[in-house]
């Protein structure tokens, strides 16, 4: 929708898990993300859900790596047998599974020497040539290699390792965006929204309808990152509201 | 994990909409879908979060249909510029979009001759060849075509449409599945665990840590569509556990 896809900054989810699409655990990730690279600047591209599978892993992480600057991966870093994500990455670049002594290190000041279990310990092995993530929740860390960030499943630490990596995401210019609520069928107003998306090269409307019982409408919102041209759009709708009686306020309601 | 993928029947999720990868809308059909298609003995191989962008509906929906029994999809089908499911599938079977007698007839019993805008009557353009899903939540049917099932995005419109669709999808043996939790680290049990899994060809066991103000532990989750397995295999599991004095519990907690 937007004609400015050549200055986009843009990224893919992978979230690994058979307890996703068995319907086991809902999933919070996705949205959490999305929201995060948004605020960031980077335009969230795609985001599969695969299964517990090698082949699956390694497939994704190889398209996705090719085709988006970044690639974030959850799930699956844990010790048990079912946790393969290390692996599968190491697998997708080609190199091998290495110990990382700075992992070992991380977790010897967590656990004393009993308790480095060679299962506590998989979860230092990481893909060769990758760097650690730091974990502040759980000790055990996520890796980065190359444009791949491979972090944890559960929520609390994959929000606490996307805090780590600030500093290594670098967006474009945020998308600026604002809506207006209308209260009127989608029907409507259809044909003045497409209408007014192909007049203003570079802006994306949405428009996302809500039943409620006390109302129904649909929130307009318009998205770009020049904000003048984000203004002009909303007079130009206000201005087409107006003239065809169609009540609105600014705003989400 | 398990040796009886050849009687498994499997399913994609495709969603369709910038307004969940951009974190706007918090998506709520996964996990829906993830668990009516378990229930339903259909395991759910992958699920893809798309732009609405055509090509990669397209792409999506010729990739998933090759290699999946089912398809389905969410989101897109309204009545705005940005609706465009019902032609990317078109495309995606290369057949042309028609306006649909019945679902005009359906449009005709909602609504006055006057509020049959041309916006409202795209609704009813679907692709040749394909059959209707009803909708008894706001008129505006889905539809199938082959083995792809498109549905609307709204949660409570989907879920509509899929109770309708109970009698098309045909699943394999439902895969019951059992919970022991442990009040334990995961890496204590991941050895053993990897070594039940290898010792019972059809198992799947999956773990699932926990962390609580008031405990921390795992949910240890045996799966199979033969029962009996099953109960052998938690049995092995609660000798196992009881030998490594770990404590659990049967069931979730």
């Amino acid at each position: 929708m937007s004609n400015n896809a050549a200055k986009e900054v843009r990224a893919a989810l992978i979230i690994i898990g058979d307890e996703i699409l068995s319907g086991r655990t809902q999933d919070a990730n996705l949205y959490y993300l999305a929201s995060w690279l948004n605020q960031a600047g980077v335009v969230l591209g795609e985001a599969r859900i695969v299964k517990d599978i090698q082949a699956e892993i390694v497939d994704a992480v190889n398209l996705c790596r090719a085709k988006y600057d970044y690639v974030f991966t959850t799930g699956g870093i844990g010790p048990t047998h079912d946790d393969i994500t290390s692996a599968a990455i190491a697998k997708a670049f080609g190199v091998e599974l290495v110990r990382d002594p700075e992992a070992v290190a991380i977790f010897a000041q967590y656990y004393t020497p009993d308790k480095m279990t060679e299962a506590r310990l998989k979860m230092a092995d990481i893909p060769a040539g990758a760097t650690l993530i730091e974990n502040p929740v759980s000790a055990a860390p996520g890796f980065q290699i190359e444009n791949v960030f491979v972090m944890a499943g559960i929520p609390a630490v994959m929000q606490a390792m996307l805090e780590k990596l600030r500093g290594r995401i670098k967006g474009a210019e945020p998308v600026k965006s604002s809506t207006i609520t209308v209260f009127s069928g989608e029907s409507a107003i259809a044909v003045f929204l497409g209408e007014v998306e192909a007049e203003f090269p570079g802006i994306s409307i949405g428009s996302y309808p809500f039943y409620r019982p006390d109302a129904a409408g649909a929130g307009i919102v318009v998205r770009s990152t020049d904000e003048a041209l984000v203004d002009a759009v909303l007079d130009r709708l206000r201005q087409g509201f107006a003239e065809r009686d169609i009540k609105f306020v600014d705003g989400e309601v």
